[in-house]
């Protein structure tokens, strides 16, 4: 299947003409960004909590400290929902009203699992690594048992989902044209700059290929 | 008061020495983000939505279409939370365990409320494109009295809050430090960038003073 089903669930009820149910689409935005807000209940309220994550096909992979908060909320919520919203622009139309912004935002729902295995753990832990850092994973020592044990990493199957992409110029009321002021977009980069140092650096250690080649990528 | 007070709702559990209840911290952030993501019930299932918002002293004002699931949602919630985080670099450590990214991030909690007041709810309408686009309402034309029947306005009172922010660099094991790899900051930044005209302008017209006050900013 190309695309995600629409249920009551990921249903997109405004801006409908931005939404996209396209797996491809969602994937990118997904791979593309670098947080994921992730929302849960606690005491039959809601709340968001920025995550790092990883993705392997279907799955999403969160992690935390074993005894997170988040991690132990997850562990027993029966469906979580994230979110990954990446800005590209301020769009100023000739009102306030029709003025908006550019993104690209994929919102997930799926049913979280602690995963309890160590290999499978492992695993999950160098996709999100991996997904933050690429080729990280193998420059550093490899983890400890008792980091291991001390991460709790949680699993969510994606069950439905939804992108929102808004690109492209203002558009204005058709008698709003004709007001004398400029609109356009402010176009919005997030990007990785020029490594530095830690101050603890053995003599002579350069950057290792995986952060050199990170450098100045656009997000 | 300067500070938050702490209590069930805002104690962050988690890296307590980077947790933050100044007020003055907190509305850094908020004043430095751009999108916030709020968190809502739907049939006792979180859900969390990127929105545009703006601040005033302790209050937080979000909009959308007045029909929108969100602004509907809100005005029947009990207690909304909100988080906006602006990430500042990828840390790498000497291990996978104690790599990790610098940030800013803000949590709110509070009580949303469906603004109905015509010139209370044009005044939050200001202070959220204010935010966003600052000197751009006294730019364009005024807001119609559909437009802003059409618009949904929630304002929620701040009733507790935290940030949590990290920087500088990794914090290795005593022992990783004899390990011959490089470690360090990669740092994000999220700027705007330089207009791009709408390909409807009339002639002659160059971007306003709010516009091009607003180019090459850093987030």
């Amino acid at each position: 299947m190309k695309n995600y089903s629409i249920n009551h669930q990921n249903k997109v009820k405004q801006l409908r003409e931005n939404a996209n149910y396209e797996k491809k689409v969602v994937h990118q935005i997904l791979d593309a960004g670098l947080v994921a807000h992730v929302a849960f209940n606690q005491d039959d309220h809601p709340i968001v909590v920025p995550m790092i994550y990883g993705r392997e096909n279907e799955t999403i992979f969160l992690h935390g400290a074993r005894k997170a908060r988040i991690i132990r909320m997850l562990e027993k919520t029966h469906t979580a929902s994230l979110n990954v919203t990446l800005l590209d622009g301020i769009v100023f139309a000739r009102s306030t009203f029709n003025s908006s912004m550019n993104y690209r935002s994929a919102t997930i729902f799926g049913v979280p699992k602690l995963i309890d295995d160590r290999d499978e753990k492992l695993h999950a832990m160098q996709t999100i690594s991996e997904h933050t850092m690429p080729g990280r994973w193998n420059e550093v020592r490899a983890s400890k048992d008792r980091e291991i044990k001390m991460t709790g990493v949680i699993k969510l199957a994606i069950e439905s989902a939804s992108a929102k992409v808004s690109s492209g110029m203002p558009e204005d009321e058709d008698e709003d044209y004709e007001i004398p002021i400029w609109a356009g977009v402010l176009p919005i980069k997030s990007q990785l700059g020029i490594v530095e140092d830690d101050d603890r650096l053995l003599p002579n250690i350069e950057p290792s290929a995986a952060v050199l080649a990170m450098q100045n990528r656009i997000i």
